[in-house]
C-alpha cells in the first residue's frame, strides 16, 4: 500500500482525430492513477480492485431521509449508464456490497457551513461510505462514480482510500438566463453536472436590462412586460430549487438593481430615474437606465416583490447585483441631483451606497443576508454582506480586510474562451488575498464560475461551462497546492467524459451543429477544420456590435468548444521539436497532422458555398492550407538542416502575421506553433 | 412547374467514415427532389424556395385550440434545433408568414376515422397550411419540418404544394415494457418521432410474464409483487396518454389474457390455472402459467381490473393479448378437463375461445372494443373486435373475411433486427390480402411495428425502433405503388438526422457504447469493427438460452445498429464491380474500404484485452483482417484478369465459408459480398 497527499501523472490524451490514418500514438496512454476531479485532499491506493456486476448493491446506514434515498437510486441510475449494467431488484449475494453511514441530518436548509466530508473506503470485497451528513455521502457517491473504469475483469473500481473535505465552502456556477433564456430541462443537467464535481451553488442571475426571468404574481407586467414570453413558473422555480437541493446544491437568487434593469423598467417606468420610454434592451452592453433611488416608492416596490420572491428561495443569500451602473440617469434628473445635495451624497456612489444600506435593511427583513457584487462594499456596509467580485482578487481582499465574506469571480469568467488552464491557475487567495491574515482569509468563502449568455443558447450552453468548469471546481474543493496543468488535462479528458452519462451535451454539440450548418450527415473535413480553430477570447465578439438578443447563434464560432484539444497536442508536439526533444513519433505526428490540415482545403472547399453558414469559412479553410504548408516546409527545413533564404523566411513570417487575423470571427490556432517551426527552422 | 404524383430519386450516401483519407466520392451527392418520408399522396413541385429567418412565425387560423397552440410552440422549438435560429418573440415583418388554417375541431377522443388530411402550399413569400382537422394540421407542421434544408441563402424550403392523406387509419408502434421496463422519458422521445413520420398509434404492451407496468389502486400486488419495482404511477399514464394526444397519436393499452401471466399470478396466485407457485419470469420464451378460464372469481377480479384500468386509457380499443396460449396447465388440472366435458369444448382453443367471449363482454361492459392476437379470432366474434396479426397477411384476411378490422405486426418485427428494406416491402394487402374484395379490404385498418423488448435497454432502444420504422410508417401512409428501395433508402438518411433533433438517440447510441466498452473517449478503432458487424437477424439470440433480464446488455451486439450503412455500400460496390459496370472511382473505393478493413486488426488487437467488454472481440477483428485480405487479392485479380489457381480458389472460399460463423453474436458482413468478389474473380 503506498500513501500519498495527491500524486499527479501526466499524461496526454490521444490525437483522437488521426486514428484513422493510424498514426503511432506518440506518448503513452496511461491513465492518471487517481482519476479524480476534483483530487480529493487525501488519498491512499491500495490493491486489487472491487468488480462491479448485477447483484451489486447499496445500503444505507446509520441516518437516512428521503434525500440519501432519492441518491441512492439516481446514483445506481448513473451507474447504469457507465456500465450498462441491469442490477437485480432482489441481488442474489445476500449482503450489502455498498455501504454508506450516514452520522446526521443536513440543515434543513443548505448552508455553507455544513460538514461535506467524506470517507470512501474501497477493498476488494466491500465498499464503506462514511459521513457526518447526507451531503458527504452525496460527495463520496460520485467520487465512486468517477473511479468506474472498464477492466479485463469488466467494470472495477480500484483498491482506494479516501478523506476528502473541500478547501472552500463556497463553489458556485452563475448562470446568466437573461440575456439568453435558459430552459428548466438544460439548467438541470448543468446541476447534474454540478454534483458530479462538488459544485454547490447555482447563482441564478433572473433579471438583466435583456430580461426578468421569474413569474410574479404581484407585479405580472414583470413576466408580461419584463420577459420576452420566456420566464420562469413560481412551480418551476421551485422545481430547480428542489432539484438543487436533492444533489447538494444551494440555489442563491439575484435580481440586479438598481441598474441593469431596462426589463423592470419596460414593465414599471415609475420606478425610473429617468423620462423614459423604456423596453427590453436586445443589445449587449452596458445601459442607461436605473431605478430612482430617491423615491419611497421605490422601496416599498421592492420590499413587495421581496416579499414575494425571498420565499420561493430557502437560501440565507440574496444577490441584489449592484453592478456597473453609469450614473447618467442619475446626473440628467434635477430632482436627484437635488436629493444627492440634501443628503450630503458626494457622488453617485455614495448614491447607490443609500439605495444598497436601504435595500439591504429590506432584505434583512425578509430574513435573507444580502450578496451583492464589489460595488455594494461601502464604509458602511454591514458585516454579513457577501461582496461577489468580478473586479479580481483585490475586491476579494479589500472586502475580506473589511471583515465582510466574500467569493471570486474575476478569472472564472467561462463566457470568455480562456482555456482551462488559465482558469486553474487563478486562486481566490493569490494576489492581495495571500496577504491577508488567517482571520481575513476564513472570510474569503470561495468563488463561483460565471456563464454570461451573450453568446450561448440551449445548443451550446453545456460546452461553454463543461468541462473547464471542472477545473475550476478542483481549483475551490482541492488543496491549494494542486496546480499541475498537465494532470488537470489529463483529469479533465476524463471527467469530461463522464460528464456524458449525466445528460450533458458539451462534446456531442460540435457534431450536432456542423451537420446542421453543412447539411451533411458526416462533415469530416468540415470537423477538421473545427478543431483547428477557436472563438475569440474576451469581449472581441461583442465589440463588433453586431449581435443582438435573436442573431442567430449557429455558425462554426458558436459549434466549436473553447479549447481545442487538436491544436493543443499540436502545440506541445511543437515545443518538443524546437526544443530538440521530440521523438521520432512526434516528428512524425506533427507532420501528418500539417498533412491533414494542408489538404483539407481541397476537399472541403467545393462544399462551403453550397451553405449560407459555411460559405463565411472560404477564406478560413484557404488559410489553414497555406498555414499548414509553411509548416511543413519548416519541418522539412529543421529535419534536412536546410536554411530558409532569407526573403522566404520573411515572407512566410509576414504570411504567418496576416493569418493571424481572425476570420469569420475565428482564431486558428495552428498559426503560432507554426511560426514557431518556422522561427526555429530560420535561426538553425 | 412540374408536375408528378410521387418522384423516387436514387442517391447513395456517403461512405462517410472514409472521409478523412479523402477517397473521392463515387457517386454524386444529389439529394432526393422530395425529401420527405412518408412520400406525400400527391406533389407539385414549384420554382424558388421560401426562406427561414428570425422573423418567420406561425399564424393560426380557422379553428384553434390548446392542442394547436401547443403544437405551435412545439413547431418552433423544432425549427430552433433544426435552424439555431432565435425566432423573435415580436416579428419585425408585421404579417403572417406561416398561415395555418384549420376547418373545425377533432374528436374529443381521436379515432382511426378522422379526417388526417392537409394541403401544404409553401411559396416564395408565404406558406399556406390547410385541414379539415388539428390532426392534417399537425402532420403539415411535420411535413414542413422535414423539407427544411440549408441552401446558400440560409435555411429554406423549396416551393411546393402538397396534397396528402393516408392510405391506413391505424399505424402504430407497439413498445414492449415488460420484458424491460422503458421509461417515461424514453417512451415520449419516441412519441416526438412517431410524430414526425406521422404515425398515430401508440400500442403499449404493458404486460406480460416478465412484469405487469400500472400501478393498480384496487389490485396493488400488481406493482408489488407482479412488477420489480419498475411500474408507471397512473399520474405518468395520464400523462403519456396526453402527451401522445397531443402529438395525434392514440394510446392502446395490451394486458395480456389469459397467457403470457405469469407476473399477475406471482401477485393472484388464486387466478391461475395450476397449483403454483407462481414468480415473475425473468427469462424469454413462451410459459406455461395461465389463468383459469373456468371460475367466476377470474372474471370478477378482470371486471374489476378492467374498470379500474379503462379510464386511464380513453382510446376506443382495449387490448387483451390472448396469443400463445399452450394449454399446459389447462391440460394439467382435473377441474378445468371437467369444465371442458361439461361446456362441449372441444380443445383448448375453444377453452380460450369461451375464455375470450367472456372477456369481450367484460370490456364492452366498460365501453371498449376488443383487441386481441390472431388468436381471438374464433367462429363467433363479434364483427367489431379487432384482429391483430401477429401471424401474417393470411391472419389479416382470414379476419377481414370474417367480417372484422385487422391489423399486420407479422413483417414489421423491428426487434429481429432485419433490414428496412424487408420491413419496408411488407404491405398489409399483399399476399392473401391482395384477393379480398374491396369491402374487405376496407377492413385492413393498417398495421404496428413491433418493438418486443428481450434486447433492449433504454440504451439502444431507440436505435431498434429508429430509422427503420419510418420505412414502416410510409408503407402505411403512402400509396401503394411507394416500393423503391435505392430511393426510400436515400430518404431515411434524411428522416434519421432529423429525428435527431427530437431527441432520439438511434445515431448517437454506438459512439455512447463503445467509449463505454472500450474506455476510450474515441475509439477509432473499435468503429471501424463496429461498422463492419450487424446483429443476428431473428431469434438467433433468444435461442442462445444465455440471457435473463439482468443479463447486461452492453456489448458490442447491443451497441450497433440492425442495418450498418458501411457495408450495405460495399455490397453496392461489389456489385457493380461484378456485373462489369464498375467506375475507376468505385473499384477504389472497394478497395480503400478492404484496405482499412485489413489493416485494422493491427491497430486494434493490441487494445481488445483490456477490457472485458472488447475482449470477444479479438476473433471478429482477426477475420475481419483475413476476410478483407482475401478480397483485396480478389480485386486484384479482377483488375489483371489474374485467374486463381483452383486450390487457392477453394482455399479462400473455404475460409469465407468459415468466417461466416457468427462470433461474439456477431455477423460479419463483409464476408458475403467478399465471396462473391472471389466468385467473379474465380470464374474469369
Amino acid at each position: 500500500v503506498k500513501a500519498f497527499g495527491v500524486q499527479l501523472l501526466s499524461t496526454s490524451s490521444l490525437l483522437v482525430f488521426l486514428f484513422l490514418i493510424q498514426l503511432p500514438t506518440m506518448l503513452a496512454d496511461s491513465a492518471p492513477a487517481v482519476p479524480l476531479m476534483p483530487l480529493p485532499a487525501h488519498v491512499i491506493t491500495g490493491e486489487g480492485m472491487y468488480v462491479i456486476d448485477r447483484n451489486f448493491n447499496v445500503a444505507l446506514a446509520g441516518y437516512s431521509d428521503p434525500r440519501l434515498l432519492l441518491a441512492r437510486k439516481r446514483f445506481l441510475a448513473t451507474l447504469f449508464r457507465e456500465t450498462g449494467i441491469l442490477f437485480r431488484s432482489e441481488p442474489q449475494a445476500n449482503r450489502a456490497c455498498f455501504t454508506v453511514l450516514t452520522a446526521g441530518a443536513g440543515n434543513p436548509v443548505q448552508h455553507f457551513d455544513e460538514d461535506e466530508s467524506y470517507r470512501l473506503a474501497v477493498n476488494p470485497d466491500h465498499v464503506q461510505l462514511t459521513a457526518n451528513t447526507p451531503l458527504g455521502a452525496l460527495h463520496g457517491l460520485q467520487t465512486f462514480l468517477q473511479l468506474v473504469r472498464i477492466t479485463p475483469k469488466g467494470f472495477a473500481v480500484p483498491s482506494i482510500t479516501i478523506d476528502d473535505q473541500p478547501r472552500f465552502p463556497w463553489r458556485g456556477l452563475m448562470l446568466d438566463v437573461s440575456r439568453h433564456f435558459i430552459p428548466v430541462q438544460v439548467i438541470e443537467r448543468n446541476l447534474d453536472g454540478m454534483e458530479a464535481v462538488k459544485l454547490n451553488v447555482l447563482h441564478w442571475h433572473l433579471s438583466d436590462d435583456q430580461g426578468f426571468r421569474v413569474e410574479s404574481r404581484l407585479f405580472p407586467l414583470l413576466q408580461e412586460k419584463a420577459s420576452d414570453g420566456h420566464f420562469y413558473t413560481q412551480e418551476q422555480v421551485k422545481e430547480v430549487v428542489e432539484y438543487a437541493r436533492e444533489r447538494g446544491i444551494r440555489v442563491v437568487p439575484e435580481f440586479e438593481m438598481p441598474c441593469h434593469v431596462s426589463a423592470w423598467l419596460a414593465a414599471y417606468p415609475n420606478l425610473a430615474s429617468g423620462p423614459g420610454p423604456y423596453q427590453i434592451e436586445t443589445h449587449w452592453g452596458i445601459f442607461h437606465p436605473s431605478m430612482d433611488p430617491t423615491r419611497e416608492s421605490t422601496y416599498q416596490f421592492l420590499d413587495q416583490l421581496l416579499g414575494e420572491m425571498t420565499p420561493l428561495f430557502p437560501d440565507a443569500y440574496f444577490h441584489i447585483g449592484g453592478d456597473e451602473c453609469d450614473g447618467k440617469e442619475w446626473d440628467g434628473n434635477p430632482r436627484i441631483l437635488e436629493f444627492k445635495r440634501a443628503h450630503g451624497l458626494k457622488d453617485n456612489d455614495a448614491l447607490q451606497a443609500w439605495f444598497t444600506s436601504r435595500v439591504q435593511k429590506l432584505v434583512a427583513g425578509h430574513q435573507k443576508t444580502m450578496e451583492g457584487w464589489d460595488e455594494v462594499l461601502q464604509p458602511d456596509a454591514p458585516r454579513d454582506v457577501l461582496i461577489h467580485s468580478w473586479r479580481g482578487p483585490t475586491g476579494v481582499a479589500a472586502a475580506a480586510r473589511h471583515g465582510n465574506p466574500t467569493i471570486l469571480s474575476n478569472g472564472y469568467y467561462i463566457d470568455l474562451n480562456h482555456s482551462a488552464a488559465e482558469h486553474y491557475l487563478v486562486d481566490p487567495l493569490d494576489g492581495d488575498g495571500a496577504s491577508l491574515s488567517v482571520e481575513q482569509k476564513k472570510l474569503v468563502l470561495g468563488g463561483e464560475a460565471t456563464m454570461w449568455s451573450e453568446f450561448v443558447t440551449p445548443d451550446n450552453i453545456d460546452s461553454r461551462i463543461w468541462p473547464r468548469t471542472a477545473a475550476i471546481a478542483e481549483r475551490l474543493w482541492s488543496p491549494q497546492e494542486v496546480r499541475d496543468v498537465d494532470s488537470m488535462y489529463a483529469r479533465l479528458d476524463l471527467i469530461s467524459q463522464k460528464l456524458e452519462y449525466y445528460g450533458l451535451q458539451h462534446k456531442s454539440f460540435t457534431g450536432m451543429m456542423l451537420t446542421r450548418m453543412s447539411g451533411e450527415a458526416n462533415p469530416r473535413a468540415l470537423k477538421v477544420l473545427a478543431e483547428a480553430v477557436q472563438p475569440p477570447v474576451g469581449y472581441a465578439r461583442e465589440e463588433l456590435k453586431e449581435y443582438d438578443n435573436t442573431t442567430p447563434l449557429n455558425r462554426l464560432v458558436d459549434s466549436i468548444p473553447p479549447e481545442s484539444n487538436a491544436t493543443r497536442e499540436f502545440e506541445s508536439l511543437v515545443k518538443a521539436i524546437v526544443s530538440g526533444k521530440a521523438s521520432p513519433e512526434q516528428w512524425d505526428c506533427a507532420r501528418r497532422l500539417l498533412l491533414l490540415w494542408r489538404d483539407n482545403d481541397a476537399v472541403l472547399q467545393p462544399r462551403l458555398n453550397d451553405s449560407e453558414l459555411t460559405s463565411e469559412l472560404v477564406p478560413v479553410s484557404h488559410t489553414l492550407s497555406l498555414v499548414a504548408a509553411i509548416g511543413l516546409q519548416a519541418i522539412d527545413n529543421l529535419q534536412t538542416h536546410h536554411v530558409y533564404e532569407s526573403t522566404e523566411l520573411q515572407k512566410n513570417l509576414e504570411a504567418l502575421k496576416a493569418a493571424e487575423k481572425p476570420q469569420a470571427i475565428l482564431r486558428l490556432m495552428v498559426v503560432s506553433p507554426v511560426e514557431d517551426l518556422v522561427r526555429a527552422a530560420g535561426a538553425q
